[in-house]
């Protein structure tokens, strides 16, 4: 397949490189080898082994990668990640580019792993949202994946999502849904963002397949559990916290969407260590 | 001038986009116009609008984005930023990549901002690092700028800064030292990594222009300076946090980097609402 | 909005003009304007007059075009259906490429008029599939809707179609559901490739919104119809014709999907004069 | 030499799956192996396997694909042409995007194979024009060689056509040839289209190397045979089909050309279908 | 028309600027105008000037090229060959590229002409060869006609041109026609590279249009156009000075190809200057 | 590492082949094998081998190549340079822009060469300006560090030289340098171009690291050298030649820029033949 990510490394290893890496290349001979390893300098899930391989392939052919705990394992502080094996400049020139791209990752997948464990043995799934770093979209919606979470859309055309500006300009509820059944694909189902248990009645009225509640209180959103009886998928948005999200799951909704697993993830501490 | 950031817009538009925003070309008929609002909903120091007006150009050329707040005021809990006017389908396709850009960069640069309130009055320049966001690289270091900041090299290609790495590879500061020296151009500075005290005294003496002082503690530093005696530009680095940071200029160093300014800055709170 | 075709029409103009229109530049001068028409030799829908443009806007921007028969129209052989003016060498160098574009997709329209019109009254939709000329895909999918059909998926990534090789390998219409609930975005539907009645049974019994029923004849259709009940949508595929259309139609299908709608359209006779 | 088909698969390709081929990365998984078979479901000459291989390639470096009918080949229906054998994930993906291809690419072959046959024992060529599917173009010239054809221009850039609108512009036939003659690479030979016999005479007196008969009747032709005397080529252009071709030939032309070869060639039925 | 130039220039700015011009955007505000000069410091051919308008046009729109003597023009010593006003920065910064393409072509083009001066009035065409420099072709092939020259092959792909190697592998002159007559389209000429009177009294039995006469004396060469008798065009190649080139003129060949109007051309002085 | 030259390759191969070297591709079989050597026609320094090789191995991978002289060596006229195997068409195919990367970069090496040489035992570096060849930069620079110079900056993103036409604009070399130090990164050093000693003098009391000391001639050089007493390096530039760079380097300079060791390199007489 395509490998997503390729373009995106390329683009990252052209901005940091340059002209080359004046300083390794002067210093180190073609020749001589290294080995050297990645270490977590704290707790965290591992995701994005396969773009710092790719990384290292770009830069020289010859660099193995030997991954010790594959994308999805807890890692404690500490620990190897993966060894890395080949022509020193390749190693050493790649380093900062690769640390960038796993240490956003694994921030992902570590942050999204912590709220899905908070509401473990409750039927919900937790959802990610559009708010990803611009430019590693698809790779931060896959650390969702690895960290135990789900997929909302991946992008404006593969889903449709009438949000509160879209209903503003639409003139409401049932004249948006209207619109949308005439000419949507028949593969697609529709979500309406409501505000009001009113919009809610309105949007299940209309038959529509999921209702994002947004910005609601609990007894808000129970109540909505309520009206809508199994009839559509409720997804609560809006402010959810490692500290309320378990509160948010038990009023009975669907999925829960966090923009902060992409969008305030930051960056986990590893370093690559030179060992031979 | 070739603006820096049209292809990083084109690509995140594209990975958002793919084939059109479904609903919206939908619901929104291509004549319709709209106002809509870029609202800070935390306090923040702006940044990234040329960034944001680039973003609606390329979806429509008639889009027109009034600042309210320029690149670098401060701006509070509910102002308005900046005003857009155009036509409503692109307004609304656009909102969520904007935003993306708009948020980090705006945290890049409130972050720095605090930074260098911090240090002021101190002779010391706050830099950033290379641990950029992939992709983002420039964008975060004009943030930084933005915020009060300084960068250091814009990549690998500007300034030799040998390492740690290096230097286990090259056999020492001296032997280093003396083989750039040979080849690099008369117009680069060369500034070491060093983690001892004795380190710096070598460095010194092989005449380097800048001595990088690697996770020290504030008592070595003090003394580093002391040895230094202007004779070497000394520069800061390694777990520099808000708590510290004015310590560590208080040694006397001459600069300080903080990796925090754009791997962990995050994203601050933004929201775009439709007003007409 | 990023305009879909400008790539498609660029490697056209790339592949037939390689350095240049060696005749045209010969014998005429740059100075020269020039007026010409588009004509319909065949009574035809029109589509493809903003790939027109584009293609004479890329060779040169003063070449201005005046539609007088919009998408979607229906021309008499002889009609005129657009006016180009301006400097005569574009015009000429533009006019095969132009051409090949406007033909092939104004027959796509066509014939999906002609569908769409002997299945007139009847609650069914004509739909398209994904045989479309390789690098067309999505403008003939314009011409789809321009002629009165609709579109099935865009692409492979945005709808979920179960074949029958995907059965084969999956082991079953059931465990194929079950898996993919367990994965696909909540934004999506399941359809599913049928060959028997057992198998239509058993996709109901999965709950599956749509099931296409492969290659079945008319008898077998109405008795799927009457298991559906409603309650998922059916789509009727394999070997219709403008013939055969209505009868299928009259089954109580809820789709017809109709490879020839892209793939066996052909080219309408078209072609552009000098008039000045 | 670079293959110059792999950029046009490329783009096919990316248009096709976007993100991914959803259905099958959720059924399939990335282990499993297939071996599948493409069959003609009528009598066809085949053309397209390398491009059939390049798909596949792009998609999965280990698939393998076995030719049985190689290109050129007289193909039954009922008949295997080639096999594919490696991981099954690929091969479901890229059926749609191949079969695309083959079915276009030999459509195109056994159309200009019944051409040559319609003409065999006669001393004249069928060739192709410019009327090809845009970025098809290079693919569709190589299938009319396949069926026995030959090729008239690739470009624009690579053989003098002076055409009517020339003439038009350029005052007449004497006018254009004589400037043409003045700049026109040494290696270039000069071919003029003509609507009249007096035409026709005006281009021999210049000494123009091949002269297009424009939409003449079979009588027309005969007599333009007679005047040019073997001075120059004749090319027979325009409403020339299966059943009035050999009459043409026998005028005593030396080219026919035929839009049809790749303009309406439409697609053969050929399907891929899993063994294993 | 695409401009040829436009991604030759862009390479070569984005080669000299990476990330901007450091010096140049620190010392000169971004609002201060600036006039220069192009100043010819020799005699020369003026060749380029659409190229310096692009290059300029690139880095800022605003900046304006006024061309006092245009492409062609002979300009002496001293003489202003045109004046730009606008942003100061973009003059200084684009300053380097510019000069270097405009001191190649013009080089060219001086080049050329003094060839053509040398041959006035015999009837014989100067005609470049491919030895130009990597990525400057079709700007250099625009400098020799500029200078008064023709054009040989502008690539490998339009036009046959048999040299010593494809006779070697071929088989002889005979055989080498033979198959080129049978594939090449009928609008192109063959050309054979001879070193023998035997093998261009081979070449003229089968009839080649074109005969190159590689590195032979004065004397045979006079017999070559003796032999041929007007049958074909004859082309001198090698060795070919502004010493000897009336001699070969005088022999009675048509064409003399000369590889150092763009192999050898180097650079004539020209130098721009601020004068505002 | 990422080749530097693969795209400028691929450009040149692009712009020379177009659709294919339809010559070759006629007559030479594509199984058919070759043996060729790259021969020196004159007394040359090797470079550009790797280059020579990209250019094959884009065209066919199958193709080796054997250095006999690498890059670096002198080679006598007459002698073998590299030895090249594999399919003919490639082979053949290659050999002009082979020849012409090989031929430029052999050039530059060599008329570099000539002028280390001639300063041998001198404390001075010989370095090159940015004069070179559009698109052909980086390589050319490459060329001169194997003929024994040294690179001056690379672009203008790389190094800091307030030029002649800055000071007009910033208002003399006391306030340049001022804005520079404020802004430019501390790894880097400033060079000012200078005309006179009273600038010289300026300059030094600024604490630039470097002067450019522009077209003076040898007293002043001497008494600049002297007045800067080892305190900033001293470069010196404008018609510096073979014949009078020695007594330049005996002024005391530390640097000598050669605009001539790229713009006027021109070619060595180097061709490939085939012998098997």
């Amino acid at each position: 397949m395509i490998p997503p990510w390729s373009d995106i490394v390329r683009h990252a290893l052209m901005q940091d490189l340059g002209r080359g890496d004046l300083t390794t290349n002067i210093l180190v001979p073609a020749k001589q080898k290294a080995e050297a390893v990645l270490i977590a300098r704290e707790d965290l899930v591992a995701c994005g082994l396969p773009v710092v391989a790719e990384v290292f392939r770009q830069l020289d052919e010859r660099i193995r990668m030997l991954p010790e705990k594959p994308d999805g394992s807890g890692v404690c502080a500490g620990n190897t990640i993966c060894t890395l094996t080949g022509p020193a400049r390749g190693i050493l020139t790649g380093e900062r580019v690769a640390l960038n791209f796993f240490q956003n990752l694994s921030a992902v997948a570590t942050q999204t792993r912590r709220f899905v464990e908070k509401v473990e043995g409750l039927p919900v799934r937790i959802v990610d949202t559009r708010k990803t770093t611009p430019g590693l979209g698809p790779l931060q919606k896959y650390a969702v994946r690895i960290g135990g979470g789900n997929n909302h859309r991946q992008g404006l055309d593969d889903g449709v999502l009438v949000k509160e500006n879209h209903l503003a300009l639409a003139g409401g509820v049932r004249e948006a849904v209207k619109r949308l059944r005439e000419t949507v694909s028949h593969l697609m189902r529709i979500e309406v963002e409501c505000e009001t248990l009113e919009q809610v009645r309105e949007a299940l009225e209309e038959g529509v397949e999921a209702i994002l509640l947004d910005n609601m209180d609990l007894e808000t959103m129970r109540r909505a559990v309520a009206i809508a009886g199994g009839k559509a998928l409720l997804e609560a948005s809006g402010n959810v916290t490692l500290a309320n999200v378990r509160e948010v799951a038990e009023t009975g909704v669907d999925l829960i969407s966090v923009g902060a697993l992409t969008h305030s993830a930051g960056s986990v501490d590893v370093s690559l260590r030179v060992t031979v």
